[in-house]
């Protein structure tokens, strides 16, 4: 591992935070798989209205580039997130008994209301860098624990209702989309960034991560 | 009370959600002069942060406007906060022994950032219409709790620790600036408006009816 | 002809910039294969550096959009514009001796930086309805002045050298663009408008209707 | 002088540009009061225009601003310029005939389009620090050619039509405006900054610089 990357720094300066996201109880409920089924579909139901809004973040990161290399990136995720990975998630919450219907029609909660909006604020008054520090906790969070939740000895291994969950952000493909959003991250760093910036993208990144326990708190709330 | 309004179409439309933000217990307490001392100066401390980023949303205004009538409203505002009103709570606050200094490192809570954000990106992404109805829900409620209060037999007058606060939204400086922001959502509306726009509006104002509620709640939690 | 269509409504009321526009002398030189080379690399040099900041508006559609289905619609204009039409106009380009390289590196002409900016601020500072209808003179003229020049008399048909470009903007494909971003004003125009809108939307589109002009007359200057 | 000013380093790596600005014929013109009428009237009216949208840029620097005192600095300068500075300009404009509501009615022109959007879209797909490295060749520069015409021998002392224009950005006033925005260009760079940023911030001052060539010559080619 390469100490100097910009991700490595801004999860080591929120380690306190990151701990309570990356290894929240709605995670560990979720590996055991004794979580709530009430839990998992609210979640699953504002992950879609979730995914609206992180879509948008994207398309913001479109017209906040410089480069042509940035705008295709922003691209290609965005209109992967509209179409594909939309329609997976349709696919998936299916198999829990939930229609697209009913999950468009539903009020957005409150923690998905500060997670999304924060981050298209913090990018649009900011620069792109602002903004790709603000999806990182996302992004990367979700790989580290599919990945963590999948070598956890206290994973359950059969049976689990979780475990597609658990396999997609786990796979190789989720993977390679979190280590290219740590790259990403450098990269901009390197045009954009200076140590002037570290506080507050460190404030940035730690509010982020904050978030993504409340949005995880909101699924157990429910339980 | 003239009908055509859109203050009064949207707030009728939104009954049930603006009944529970304006009566909410957290105003009730506050009338009858029981709320718990914690609950207020969370609620304080909240609205400090909450503040900064509702002059943002005013410095918005300023760049969405077309007219210069428009841009003199946004900038008056915008300067009467962050100067004027900035300075009268932190002095309010001093009462209730919080400094400044203390209230600026808070973090804000998952409440403030909903609210406050669900503004700046509704009215980025929508137009000033759009940006002032998110607002509404603020500005005009907190004259309609102001003046209830006031006549509510309910309300304890004298030792009441929140007198102050209650007069000062009662008192004809804060109802004139109600009434001039529900005077320009009706030039907005004739200027930007149709039948069209109005389940968009309604929504926007219920979202922002929501989060006020959950703003009250937010200080309730603390008691 | 629907006469109640909003482009229909725009462009009559902008008759004389409409006219200006789709029957410029750049055009014209166009369709007669007279236009001095020179003219018409300078135009496909800005073009470049148009279209990059025409891509960033259809992310900003994006970013704007309240529906799947909107959000669906900027994301694969925005794919194809980053992706398919930018190696399009570059291989076509590289017939006129043009490499992305060097188009890259030049700096925008102040007729290109005015026209694409006026659209991204237009369309920040307002909805997704100013957006579009900002960008309209562009989607919607291109179409009509590739119709007039493939039907009209004066065009030269054999050895024009401008051929392919006439083919390509009268072809089915790029009308049926055309004929979507004219339905799809409409169908903006029905959930945002109202005839309040109709004179800032009229003058959002003489605008750019006019900086249209201004960059036909950007390549004629360099004849 | 102090060499590290970030200024003084896009200024240096502009020269070129920053002295076909500063030393442009408009402003020769302007010194030796030989510039044509109907050239400074063009240039007062447009320049009306302008004000009104660089007044939006500054309500942009409010809406982009992380603290109070970034805020408070916006907002005094969005205040001062749609009430004093737009009086004053009328006022001043009134001297030559113009008056409020014939320039509002004035279509823009295109070199107004481009320098103003081109500073509004700039500052809102980057950072403040990007925002005012846009607004500073602007209020920089007018304070340079005010000195430099003031103490310039070939300036007309007696009976130079634009003594006051002169007066106006060669006076101390002025000056303490285009210091105070020098040194918060070395506060935001300190703060937001990098070397990696210094060859995009390089591109926006030269573009904003040949922006303003093409202001004066708006102008110039109306004489």
């Amino acid at each position: 591992m390469q100490t100097a990357r910009l991700f490595d720094h801004l999860k080591a300066a929120c380690g306190w935070e990151w701990n309570r996201y990356t290894r929240h109880d709605f995670v560990r409920q979720l590996g055991a798989g004794t979580l709530a089924d009430s839990a998992f579909r609210h979640y699953l139901q504002q992950d879609y209205l979730f995914l609206l809004h992180f879509a948008r973040a994207y398309a913001l990161a479109g017209y906040k580039s410089d480069t042509l290399a940035d705008m295709r990136a922003a691209a290609a995720t965005f209109s992967a997130l509209v179409d594909t990975e939309m329609k997976l998630h349709v696919r998936y919450c299916a198999g829990w008994g939930l229609t697209e219907v009913e999950m468009e029609a539903l009020p957005e909660d409150g923690p998905t209301v500060a997670y999304t909006r924060f981050v298209l604020d913090r990018g649009m008054a900011g620069d792109l860098l602002d903004l790709h520090v603000a999806l990182a906790p996302c992004i990367v969070g979700y790989a580290e624990i599919g990945r963590w939740l999948d070598e956890d000895p206290a994973t359950l291994r059969d049976g689990n209702p979780y475990a597609d969950w658990i396999a997609m952000y786990a796979g190789p493909d989720y993977q390679n989309v979190a280590e290219a959003a740590i790259e990403n991250l450098d990269s901009l760093m390197a045009r954009r960034g200076g140590e002037g910036r570290m506080d507050s993208l460190v404030r940035t990144f730690r509010a982020a991560t904050e978030l993504e326990v409340a949005f995880w708190q909101m699924g157990l709330n429910r339980a």
